[in-house]
């Protein structure tokens, strides 16, 4: 008897281990997009591209790989999270890490002196995955970027101008975008002490200081950095400048501030000043935007105005909204030339859009529960149904007169639907049109049309929800 | 002196290597899409997606990789071209092949019972690459599928539908489609004395034949495959049956005709019967489709109705234009049971865009150039454009209301542009309106607008062209 248990146990452990084996998965750190995620996606990629072209930039794709050598030596540190391909003979390759070392390749390849290109694509990143916070392992990238010799700061102003609009647009809450500039981070770091050879050490520790209190950044500085613990503190003063841009702009250029000195800041501090002329006559473009020298930025190729848009907390909201940073860049004059010798001065930004369809979705879904409304999965316009028995033929000859009219219609695939199945399915889908053909209907040659649309009242917030269900 | 040009000449070696080393590369097999490719691009795919949307088929998206262990077993001999991932500690990960594997994938995993679906997206195939024949490592498909168990022929009608009226709207040529269904395929070898062993074998010699003669197909299936001469040329008779639909149908039906004893072969005859009814409820489905017993389609996984389209050489085309199968798909009811063990009934079409793009780009590059008009790149309506000088801000501010107002509007990095710079801008963009603003009409707070577009007589092949340029 025992001999027997014994035995079924392991049948069934041999059992359960193949149904462990059959069961689907997929990758770690990547999604399927559902229809009503897809719904979604789509709209936010709509207000996205719209404003990308509104601003007359003209749309590229790269290839989802590039030869490995060209991702090296691009990322710093994170040169480790790239995706290799495996060698199967031929060349070697790795999955793009970001649009923006690709887009400099293909600025280099094609011979281009300038260009105002954006790209949305999925890029690649062996991270670790937070799913509820909208960090995946393969996620969208939306970048805008100018790319050629102008007069400076013009470009420059128009990115960001491009970054409130998109942010304003897309009704995913108040937000802020930090301003700085990298060669007042090297005057800042000159007039503290910090040795030449130390700028991108001391740069990489003042960036943490959105996640980190001060205390933890000036430990890295003086203990594994080997920085003069005065010169940290002299830095702790700077980095807690940060406020309305011309004000801080004011304090900063002023003859008795400690850059004075520093004829880089100077003309770094002038750029800035040109910069918040021109967003002054974009709107309100300038409003939502601080200067901040506690920015700084981690990825090397940075050479001029760096920026970071985050969400700022409202006291209602969800935890898991509080998703830091959602869109960044800034200038990158040398990247291009690393590939073709000949440098082009470029700018630009990447919005980070997998955290906004997370918020939206959170948002939406609980926008419909309230209002009654559906995310609309399918564009179909009517459901063609019958309530007798053998008219399937001929709603499918009324189905394909209206696809001919560019209709979307549907007509159902069971020989006889239950008439009362179809008012069910086009509720349920938010069908607003039902095409009734009974057989009295066919004789008389007419059909009966039923409006389905529910008219609910809708608040402010369910405008977008009503967008999408159009 | 030798020695010193010996020298030289080692110098210029160096120089040279290191200048071919820093030239930027792309991927072999793979593009970049360029500004005016990604207009076409996005029209075939407007197109496209529109037809799917109005069948009422739901959008979904699925990630660039899947664990190996989804893609094995699915593809036969072809398996060896796919994209592996390297191993860097965790998942086994290979880039998918196609869609539809992903799809049934999809469909076991979130555990659905039927679904209507369209997918576009990129997939991988380490394939000799043809760029000149728009064959690419990297390259889009457009998937539409109906999974779910309903009567028979009825969804598989309507993915044929849907196939005409693509091919139609895209207007890229007169098209044929080649059906068959596997069961008649079956019995015939049945019929013929083929052991059944030998069918996929047999079966995959078939599918050669759009490609080579009778002969060769002949000599592969006896000497290589080890079949009866006798049974090789019984299937010479079968596979030389192509015509109308219904007039085939009648023949292959006919009690004197050797399938007539096959109850399988009556069972599948009947079933293209109601398929014929049905897309003869639908406009002019059938005008387009030949039922072919050549047709044999490679891939294991087809269980009944398999099809595929080819363009029609005609006596002007490009001998490029001749790209062969431009959309292949079929049915398929055991994929989905290969993920979950539970069969969820499909059949589906996949679109091989890339070849689309080739034939447009041509087309549309040539009509351009008879009708000296422009494929456009950007969508901007207005340039703000002065004559005089120091009005760079006042361009930025009218610009910035344009934007305002949801108009594509640039204004011109220069601070000074050279007005009849802008006019040339403009007209070699394609840009329809100029907006004027001079030192006068800043004082009276007017603008002047010019319209630039050129009403060309356009000939119906530039008609798309139009549509582009709108």
């Amino acid at each position: 008897l025992l001999q027997a248990a014994v035995k079924l146990g392991s049948v069934r452990a041999v059992l359960e281990a193949n149904a462990a084996r059959r069961k689907p998965k997929i990758a770690k750190g990547t999604r399927d997009f559902l229809p009503a995620q897809m719904t979604i996606r789509r709209h936010a990629f709509r207000v996205i591209e719209r404003c990308f072209a509104r601003h007359g930039a003209v749309a590229i794709d790269t290839p989802v790989f590039e030869l490995r050598e060209t991702l090296m030596g691009k990322y710093g540190e994170d040169s480790k999270l790239i995706y290799d391909l495996a060698d199967q003979g031929g060349e070697i390759l790795s999955l793009r890490y970001d649009l923006t070392v690709p887009f400099a390749r293909y600025v280099a390849l094609n011979g281009l002196g300038n260009i105002k290109r954006y790209h949305v694509a999925r890029v690649y990143r062996r991270d670790q995955p937070q799913a509820a916070r909208g960090r995946f392992r393969e996620f969208f990238q939306c970048d805008f970027d100018i790319a050629g010799a102008y007069p400076p700061m013009v470009p420059d102003a128009e990115v960001l101008k491009v970054l409130v609009e998109i942010l304003s647009e897309l009704d995913i809450g108040a937000f802020r975008i930090k301003l700085n500039h990298r060669r007042i981070l090297d005057a800042m770091m000159r007039v503290c002490g910090v040795p030449s050879n130390k700028f991108r050490a001391i740069c990489s520790a003042i960036d943490k200081l959105d996640k980190e209190p001060w205390a933890a950044v000036r430990t890295e500085m003086v203990d594994q950095k080997g920085l003069a613990p005065e010169a940290a503190d002299r830095i702790q003063q700077f980095v807690q400048e940060a406020g309305e841009p011309r004000a801080l702009l004011a304090k900063l250029s002023a003859a008795d501030y400690p850059l004075a000195a520093d004829p880089e800041a100077a003309a770094a501090l002038a750029e800035m000043g040109t910069l918040f002329d021109l967003l002054g006559s974009m709107g309100n473009a300038l409003d939502s935007i601080r200067f901040d020298l506690s920015l700084a930025r981690g990825l090397d190729y940075y050479t001029g105005l760096i920026y970071e848009a985050v969400l700022v907390p409202t006291p209602g909201s969800d935890a898991n909204e509080n998703v830091g940073s959602i869109a960044a860049g800034g200038r990158y004059d040398g990247l291009v030339g690393m590939f073709s010798g000949k440098d082009v001065p470029a700018v630009g930004v990447s919005i980070g859009i997998e955290r906004v369809f997370a918020i939206l979705e959170r948002r939406l879904t609980a926008a419909a529960k309230t209002g009654g409304a559906t995310i609309r999965e399918t564009q179909t316009q009517v459901l063609v149904a019958s309530p007798g028995k053998g008219m399937q033929l001929d709603r499918i000859q009324l189905a394909a007169e209206l696809w001919g009219a560019d209709i979307a219609a549907e007509f159902g695939y069971k020989a006889n639907p239950n008439f009362k199945d179809s008012l069910q399915y086009a509720d349920d889908e938010g069908i607003p049109f039902l095409v009734i053909l009974g057989e009295s209907e066919k004789q008389e040659g007419i059909v009966r049309l039923k409006n389905m649309q529910r008219i609910a009242e809708l608040g402010s917030g369910d405008a977008l929800l009503s967008k999408l269900a159009a």
